[in-house]
């Protein structure tokens, strides 16, 4: 079995830390590099549900997307939600790793494994690293469709494909628009518009977009966007990170055994659809504006 | 008829533009301050879908919660998507006033026009303003439901109750959970989690909660939370604005026509719910992983 | 006839906006991109006086040296004084463009039309711009009298040779000084004193001067000075720009037919001569210096 | 004869340090505390001629009202302009003390001097020091001329009572307008116009005033401007700061000699007035405008 | 057995976290509020050694003064010295608890303890808690010898009286200095000069001072210096704390075990004295100087 | 004799004043430029004892290593006690002339001083000059000792070697370990513990280290640390720098009697060894530990 520092020293190999970002706080979390690693459970967040997870199944690491401290604490003392995490894993000897914005931007990164599973063709990134002379590093990925779709059909492919969650998808665009060029990106988006813009983009599909950002870029540009849950958009990468882990086993005889958490970790449990058909309270009707555009509670 | 000048005045009595954040930026945008004013439209958004509304009803002022330029500009130009908003109203004879932050917190403000489409009893601020002495403004409100609600009772009823949108609500907490006391806030909220906590609230209803705030509110405390489009959340307050205008020009005689726009300018426009079981169902109890759902790599 | 977005394509290639410091707001600051051009009005002060001119002439572009919004503005409404520019504009469908450093630095720029108005020869920019390997653009320019000169006789030719103004010439220095060096540099100079001594230059003629850079620039080496208004200084660089956007014009046959305005837009109307010949209050004379360099009120 | 320190504690009395801004840099620059000092002399600039001036006056002591080191310096070496000043006083036992912003704030400051200077009754400060009680010190001061004045005819008092300078006074607004309230303001005063307008002023007297704060000043509002030299507006302190040391001295009975230096050190040393009345290069004339407003050269 | 939040909450009253530096990290590190408590080990350094001590002698919490992190971490990975810390504590169900600048100011605090050390009567604080209404809390003391000493004796009474390390304590000033007024800090002091001085003080024992700030002070004023171990003027803060919670313990029948750490953690180990008595490969001597001040390495 | 200039050039030669660090001042802190310079003296600090021995010697020059100003000054009143240094200096015609962090940095420099006094040799800088091709300019020196010695062996090498001091040798580290790589640097190295781990030490002789860099750097490494008096680390400079600059008069002919300050300018006047083998006040023991390594007093 290899010490933890071994299996370490692969997953650097895989998203090196130095690639993250300035602001990221990414790597061993916690865990004695000398302890022997038989299984991984690679997960999303680093939650309690997910550290509980992780000791029912016996595991040895647990690696996560999202850091458990992105920014730095004095304290990881039990009465605090993140503290009570890191004594479950130490006590029950479990280390704690995790690959963020490395995992973003690496060849395959996160939004290889979003765009494997929405079944689009990766045609590079959205935002190069330009320290890679190959040019597929980067930050999101710039898509193709398999065939020629509308937004309303990529839609319900996407809320078809991605894994199942109470927020489902939401769109923003004209439902007959064809598409021809998609940028997908893994995790909250809204600072990328610009590079979307740029890229010649149909449409984008990430997470965590709010109200101003889209609200600007639908009204700056026709672009088509696609909302899912964030932890959908990442979860795919679980998969792709653990075959890795996989095969880099099977090359040193490591005997390693993966798992990829199913527990569903997005806050949103559950979803209402609007219910009436009109405004709350209505007022004395606009008289200008006809019926068709401004019909009350009408999508525009 | 009064002079634009003469009604911006009355409202910025309702709404003190020195009560806006330092950061925001509210008042008038645009039009002349002699310009006589007959009527007069509220709307959440300044986009152009508005302006254009405006100038069809023949307003000669659009009253809006959100700024045009939160930001400072050097250009108005028709080549930039605010800039034809601007040139649309000032040939058109059209003002453009704001009330953003300051509106927030007035008494009664946007959580006061929210909590009544709720029918929630407002019980006081989130956030108290300390120079009121009288207790009533800042921003959110603590509220209590009108009888005894189950998490997923009130989910509908806020369903039902909302403008309605393609967004709808998303919610998290568990749903069986009575509710006695309830916070909540138009618009963005997600800056809010300390005081809501501190006001010992068994539930939040905002809008714009992106997934880390939102994951590691729920890790935190059992707090339930429930988001709804920005736009619905504040529209309420269109309402109540005009309200308070048309009694304004009553006491006056100005005989003001106040309109309020129904037009939905929440970006979303559809919302595809997952047509997928797997993985989202088995959040909590997950058993022993068993080999199948959780083997290596396995694409789902 | 042009579209205003097709000049405004040539005036950027003039004068392109990436060229303008950081700080500065360039560019179009409104007008429709649509509209059709015939006449184009320079001057240097976006001023209400001019927007007026430019009104009265059926001018349906103004081109001005300064920015109307050098820091950016949140409101454009007319009751600003800036706002009711942008008003009387819109509403006369003018549209209005900024070139501002980056025409102080161009090639030519404005300190060439200031030599050529003072009858100097240019030998190169005070701070090249290092893009330039042309090593011509930048800003000031270094240049040569037509014929050796004093000081006293350069400030009477420029007195004579600059547009006239109410406030005339400030001078600094010796009068008998000879000058085989100087720099000139448009509008605000009172950061360029470490450049223009490094040019090894005799006297440096600029505007706005103050007393602290003044003084210890006079202080700290012989260097003659003059001081000349703002708008004297950046006039010239007006007919020169009109100029080349007549040749642009006849290129394409574009018909356009371009206009500089004589208004004088300097903030001083009316210069009044010390007419004491001891200061006022004169206290007991001091005892040491005798009477010549210390005698009430002689230049030193 | 009294040690520099009993003089420097009489004037730290008439002008605390703690009351200069926090820029600012007053206070002892050099001399020996234990020296015996005789004689005074009071000046605007710490310059070399000044320095030249108190040795062959045989000064003990020079106070000036500008500091020789604004920022801090970590060298006085006589290679530089100002360390020859050091190095002349230090040789020559003259101590210089540096009363600035603490002297234009108090009661009597720099501005009543200059007041008294035109005239003018004060009736109180322009930027009042809230710590003052009594209402008397601050920045600036407001003022009533003594009997009624045209701005015409004020700028010809000014450039009368006001202490000889080649540049004279510049004006801007209209000569005919009558002034009932006059703000005075001894040095820079372009940040300033937010008060003055405050103020309800008709004229603002003060110095450096630069064209774009000057030009929207008179954009804004019709208030009146008068630019005198810098030096010009602070001279008169130097009188008046003499004579309230002779009172302590006369007082303690130390029999201190003071002088006033009536060397002027305002950079400028020459006038000339424009001499075209027509701009340089005419270019083909303005159709529209007819001569009167926009003929060449005229006064707004 | 109280639990360890019981134990915490009665430290925080002793010590309250709020009245720590805002740079400061105080409070628990480590630790399950709900375990309970029975031993309670104290100590100047989380380190390593201190850690093993605890484990040894089986106690529930730690208590430091110096914090573990005081600047944020995010990972407590045990490849990291401090890392390894907290796995060794939370294997071992040891809780760290941190009382700091907290402690450094409370009443009794750090130097309260540093002055009963070296038999000194307490004046009062050297840098007074302006929220104590008592005047007792605050950083530093000023003390009285409790009978006349010179500094010789009083250093030589300090390095008997305080706990022994390699590095004794370094003295500077006049060794026959009466001394009336002493002031003691624990711990790091360079930054208190200025409050000392204005304490009146004739000597200053304190640790850490490094050339310039220790050569400034002595070159200002003869103020005397005495610099001992960091660790070694803030190690009697242990046993007066373990006294405090003895004392609370007793009242609550609680039956802690506490005890005082008695490992010198002190980085130095030994020290060598100058064995040479004149400087390395001296120059030709200097001719002016004599021999007694100037003479190779003898003490100023 | 050579002007005061000339020989600054030459000395600016050896040390460029652009090679010091960002927030250094170096360069002539006083005097004459054109002054001639016959004798000059080298020493560590310009304190007051210093200046006196430069005017006692008659030296027209004082080169120092430390800075009077590292910040900037706006007095050099004779009431501070640099200002009287600047007075001395000034009064008696010395100039004052400042090589630190450029020196520190030079080839040879201040390090390569410290360790031709400790008999090392050089392999190169620690931290290496990236604008230095030849790779031997740079920050402190990588070294090893002439033969082998233990962590004791060189205490007390250094202790023989180094000027005395009061405060003599701090040493941290296991005495028998052996050395192969020694660094050095003069004058504070508590900032450079990165780079001297990165180098493969084994110890590491600098000055004013202080509790916590020490404390943490042998927590997290086997490293040894040596700590003289920071006086001591630099005082080699001055001879090595005295022999560059009669080399110069020699080649210049200009009959330079250089000097060098044997004046201990160290504040450190005195050390007393602790003389208690327990701590004071001693408490009931700690049953755990055995007596050895936790024995009161004992190093660690």
């Amino acid at each position: 079995m290899p010490a933890l520092s071994e299996v370490i020293s692969a997953l650097d190999a895989l998203w090196p830390p130095e690639r993250a970002e300035g602001w990221d706080a990414v790597g061993t979390v916690c865990g004695d590099p000398d302890a022997p690693v038989r299984t991984v459970l690679f997960a999303v967040d680093p939650v309690q549900e997910i550290a509980d997870e992780a000791v029912r199944l016996g595991a040895d690491l647990l690696v996560t997307h999202h850091p458990l401290y992105l920014r730095g604490t004095t304290t990881v003392a039990a009465s605090t939600f993140k503290g009570r995490v890191v004594h479950t894993l130490i006590r029950n000897g479990v280390g704690l790793h995790v690959a963020h914005t490395n995992a973003d931007t690496a060849d395959p990164g996160v939004s290889d494994a979003l765009a494997a599973t929405l079944e689009l063709r990766v045609l590079g990134p959205l935002v190069a690293d330009p320290a890679d002379e190959a040019g597929r590093r980067g930050l999101g990925r710039v898509c193709e469709p398999p065939h020629p779709m509308t937004l309303a059909e990529f839609a319900a492919h996407a809320a078809e494909r991605l894994p199942a969650t109470a927020q489902g998808v939401r769109v923003a665009g004209d439902p007959d628009r064809p598409l021809t060029r998609i940028v997908v990106s893994g995790g909250s988006g809204d600072s990328l518009f610009d590079h979307v813009r740029a890229a010649g983009a149909d449409a984008f599909l990430t997470a965590d977009l709010r109200h101003h950002p889209a609200s600007e870029a639908t009204e700056r540009s026709p672009l088509a966007l696609l909302d899912a849950a964030h932890w959908a958009t990442e979860w795919p990468w679980c998969t792709q990170a653990a075959a890795q882990l996989d095969q880099i086993s099977d090359r040193h005889g490591w005997g390693l055994r993966t798992h990829v958490s199913r527990t569903v970790t997005d806050p949103w449990t559950a979803h209402v659809a609007s219910t009436t058909d009109t405004p709350a309270a209505p007022r004395t009707p606009a008289p200008g504006p006809p019926s068709g555009p401004d019909s009350p509670g009408a999508p525009r």
